[in-house]
């Protein structure tokens, strides 16, 4: 099993832990110090010996920033987390919101004049030091210095044993050499004589590998200098490149040795400020010109090889869920699952494809109102019976040597009642929106997220999240700069990968979602002689036609049901066991 | 009969103009000059005495520039007068889209370096200027001149006759002392001592004032200062505003005075540098603080008063336009019809109210393929038959003393095809996307735009326009800064009014747009605890259901047609010729 359901939740050691960086901190001279939830990487997933926020407060969800000061500590965490927290800190912890108070105001707060504020240079972006510093103004005084939560942790886990694979041409879709002929090319052309890569994500596309090791997401954890020759220097472990042989193209050297490379290139310098580490722009000084990853755009954008490596992984991945949609609806009539129960055996399923690498995020499974928690992580302490006449809400996804998969639907247990049903339909329309959209090329996320909500908005009803998020191709299950979201202004661009998610939620009832992937394609046809998109549907799962109210539908949305279920059982019925496959026929017959 | 359908194209009249400009230019050592369509007001409409572009060119469009070099004369215009700048200027014009070539670009191909490039300072807003400025960069020199045009054009008629009425309480909701106390507070609030108001738009709602004289606007042209002491300085013509009686706290003087004034001013001085002329910013100096028209947002938002007022000029609007629809579809299977013919004919059931104080626009009457011509203005010259199995497609709108109408429907003469039916009800289908939209507050035109394209875009059409533009309460039929369109970044509040017209054109063939016109409101229900916004309707015009497929209809679209049609049967019908009734009834049966 790779998910765990522990409890991971111990705000008693809080406490103890918070006086033990109090006394750090005052002896090396400084008022406060900033513990982020993220490792030098910026990445969504951390591994054991990164989780310094948890250790220090107990709270483990994904963002958080704690500052700690003499008198005073708060952790901010955004408003998905702020029931969470309060479980997982003790009350020494004051829990704040963003939204409502930014760190820098609170900080000013809770530190006297010209206090010394420090923070690892290694652990925060170039922007979060820049905007903090501008909030902070002139009342206290921010300061890089060794990580503190470092010298108090003594029992601190080992740095992760990472293995390194090469990421074979036929899913890549282009050599290594050729994106950094391109890359290179780009930099000369700009006038830059190398770019700063500290994403393991855009380093892993750029030379064409992948890593085992750290949880969810297989990146190798480096930084890279990507010179306007087209050479690389790799900082990472040498020795685990070892058995890839050599390329006379790429020196490796340790990690530890990035910063003085960097110290010794002769600019300009590219270096992107929303990921790079404060300690960069410490040492490249005005040598730094800020610009974007230059990985960014090509690795969103996947070419056709990519592409078939993730419809590939999603034919596998939707045969697990049917299979396992199959089994639960044997199963959880007969009302003895738990929301564990299901996550296990879904798990389970996607193992047997014998091909699961790790699943891309802790499956969210959640019955009745647990369902509501648009991110509930199940643990031993909140398991809950999944009963009859309730819904059970399932988001999950595998990582595969091909792809990345993430896909949520929400099932009926026992008879659901019309309001399961009216609410289920219009999420499921939304859906059916998004994957219908036809638009010109230059429109955002921005622009079609409405789409999506349309049916729920002419009821009054609607959902607190974005729409969709970017996903990479054998890479991390959330990406950008691609989403649908009224927050999502970049262009969308033929190969991008989304998540199409509606979803509605009535706290202490129930939650729906329903999730699949697209990809962005170029459209056929021509409309006003401009270019335009549209998308392609990679998950292949049913949807639960005793959700669907038909009398609600438009005579388009029925036959995209028909036709979306037809070619389930088209791609998928051939992969099933003989009664999952008797169970998706009848799953997929034509709509009422 | 206010519309005219004189064919104003006489190309020939062109080159001895240019030439005598060209003259004048030369004599005052200019080496080129700007003749803008705009007057000093920047607005869409202006007097016969400003249409200089016109005179000099022939080019009778509602925007366009023309840059007279010595050698090379070039006429700017967008997209959509790119035919009829054609057949309107002589060819000593070369005819540019700004889209394609800017005109900075164009004017340093086309004069020596150090050229002196003249402009009216009046004619030209600050930011035109500025970005002309940067786009010409050290190659030429601006400079502002007096108007050479005016010095050559001895045939130029009298200034407009303008007269001056009060708009009486009720119709504006709110004294014109109280406006102008809440906006001189909020010049307080910024330190701002006075504004200065080039808008006539919003000196009239400012002073509650509106005018005659300028064609299809109700505006009063006049320039203004808002002091911090909420004292106006008015500068236009005293003696017709004689009749109105004395305001301690308002000063009239002449125009001309209008630039003393300023120069007078202490500073700060808030000006709109989208709006103001070029002059205003030569006079302030360093005492101009850059920042919107203070008028314009609260112009935008109606209150209660001003939407009672629109909707009782929407109805009486409606009413004419029913009796019209009546008539129509009584004379046009005949064949007799032409677009003109329709035209006036509808304008005579607009004026037969007894309270048409003008057009708001010119008419939009296209039969046929003259129907895809999205701003198409009929003249004797473009005049066509309106026959059997074609669509005719109307856009019009009328000024009434308390609202502004703008309203689209397409009708079908005869039977209409296979074709025309599937694109209509596509375009109503978007119509009624945006009338059924309800989101949260935050949200911009932008956001929503999508919902009226997805019905045509699941069949991989569209429509190369904006879905909607703002309209203000007896005042100008295109406002901003409200609009639904890729381009509506203004976040959309309460008391906006917008057009609803989502359309589909096949060059050559037909062309279909269908109108009404909305008034954002407050939604009464919660939605996740945000605010929320809606439409309502103002417009109660009968679509032509013999253009609907039912068949491609949702539920929820075929419920909305017909419980618009039963409104408009209540709101309308009592007001209605019992012939024009008997047809409303017929035509607003419900749906197959």
């Amino acid at each position: 099993m790779f998910q765990s359901f522990d409890a991971a939740a111990s705000p008693e050691q809080g406490p103890p832990r918070l006086a033990a960086l109090r006394e750090a901190m005052a002896e090396a001279g400084f008022d406060a110090f900033l513990v982020p939830r993220a490792d030098r990487f910026q990445g969504e997933f951390v591994a054991p010996t990164d989780e310094r926020l948890a250790w220090l407060t107990g709270f483990t969800g994904s963002a958080g920033l704690a500052v700690i000061c003499t008198d005073a500590a708060g952790i901010f965490v955004d408003g998905r987390y702020r029931l969470q927290v309060r479980d997982q800190v003790a009350e020494e912890f004051a829990t704040l919101d963003p939204a409502e108070i930014k760190p820098g105001t609170w900080l000013t707060e809770n530190v006297d004049r010209q206090a010394k504020v420090g923070f690892d240079p290694w652990l925060h972006t170039v922007d979060g030091i820049t905007k903090l510093t501008n909030a902070i103004g002139d009342h206290a005084v921010l300061q890089p210095t060794h990580n503190f939560v470092d010298r108090i942790w003594t029992d601190r886990p080992a740095l992760p044993v990472q293995t390194v694979r090469a990421h074979p041409l036929e899913l890549s879709g282009e050599k290594s050499s050729s994106k950094r002929k391109r890359l290179a090319q780009e930099l000369k052309d700009a006038g830059q004589r190398a770019a700063i890569l500290t994403l393991p994500e855009s380093i892993c596309w750029l030379l064409n590998i992948r890593g085992g090791g750290i949880p969810r997401s297989p990146v190798v954890q480096a930084f890279a200098i990507l010179h306007d020759t087209g050479r690389v220097s790799l900082f990472s472990s040498p020795e685990k490149f070892a058995h890839l042989g050599p390329d006379p193209n790429i020196d490796i050297e340790a990690e530890d040795a990035f910063g003085r490379a960097v110290g010794r290139l002769k600019g300009p310098v590219r270096v992107d400020g929303q990921t790079a580490p404060w300690k960069i722009a410490e040492i490249l000084e005005d040598r730094a010109v800020w610009d974007s990853d230059p990985c960014f755009m090509p690795k969103a954008c996947k070419n056709d090889a990519e592409i078939k490596g993730m419809q590939n992984a999603h034919l596998r991945d939707g045969a697990a869920m049917v299979e396992f949609l199959a089994w639960f609806d044997k199963e959880a009539p007969k009302g003895g699952l738990t929301e564990i129960s299901a996550a296990r055996a879904l798990e389970g399923f996607r193992a047997q494809t014998g091909d699961l690498l790790d699943i891309s995020f802790d499956t969210i499974s959640g019955s009745g109102p647990n369902a509501a928690i648009i991110h509930y992580r199940v643990s031993e302490q909140t398991d809950r019976k999944i009963s009859p006449g309730e819904l059970y809400l399932v988001d999950s996804g595998g990582q595969y040597i091909d792809g990345t998969t993430d896909v949520t639907r929400t099932l009926a247990v026992g008879e659901p009642s019309d309001a399961h049903r009216d609410c289920y339909t219009r999420v499921l329309q939304g859906l059916i929106a998004i994957s219908l959209a036809r638009f010109p090329s230059g429109r955002a996320g921005r622009d079609i997220d409405a789409l999506a909500r349309a049916a729920l908005w002419r009821k009054g009803l609607d959902y607190d999240h974005g729409t969709g998020h970017g996903v990479g191709a054998c890479l991390n299950v959330h990406e950008g700069p691609q989403r649908i979201s009224p927050a999502g202004t970049a262009s969308l661009k033929p190969g991008m990968i989304l998540s199409n998610e509606p979803g509605h939620y009535r706290p202490g009832e129930f939650g729906i979602r329903i999730e699949n992937l697209l990809v962005v394609r170029k459209d056929g046809e021509s409309m006003n002689k401009r270019s335009r998109l549209c998308f392609e549907t990679l998950t292949y799962v049913p949807f639960d036609s005793r959700l669907i109210d038909t009398r609600l539908l438009g005579p388009w949305e029925r036959n995209w049901i028909d036709a979306y279920h037809s070619e389930v059982r088209e791609k998928i019925g051939g992969l099933l066991s003989a009664s999952a496959r008797r169970w998706l026929d009848a799953a997929t017959e034509t709509l009422d």
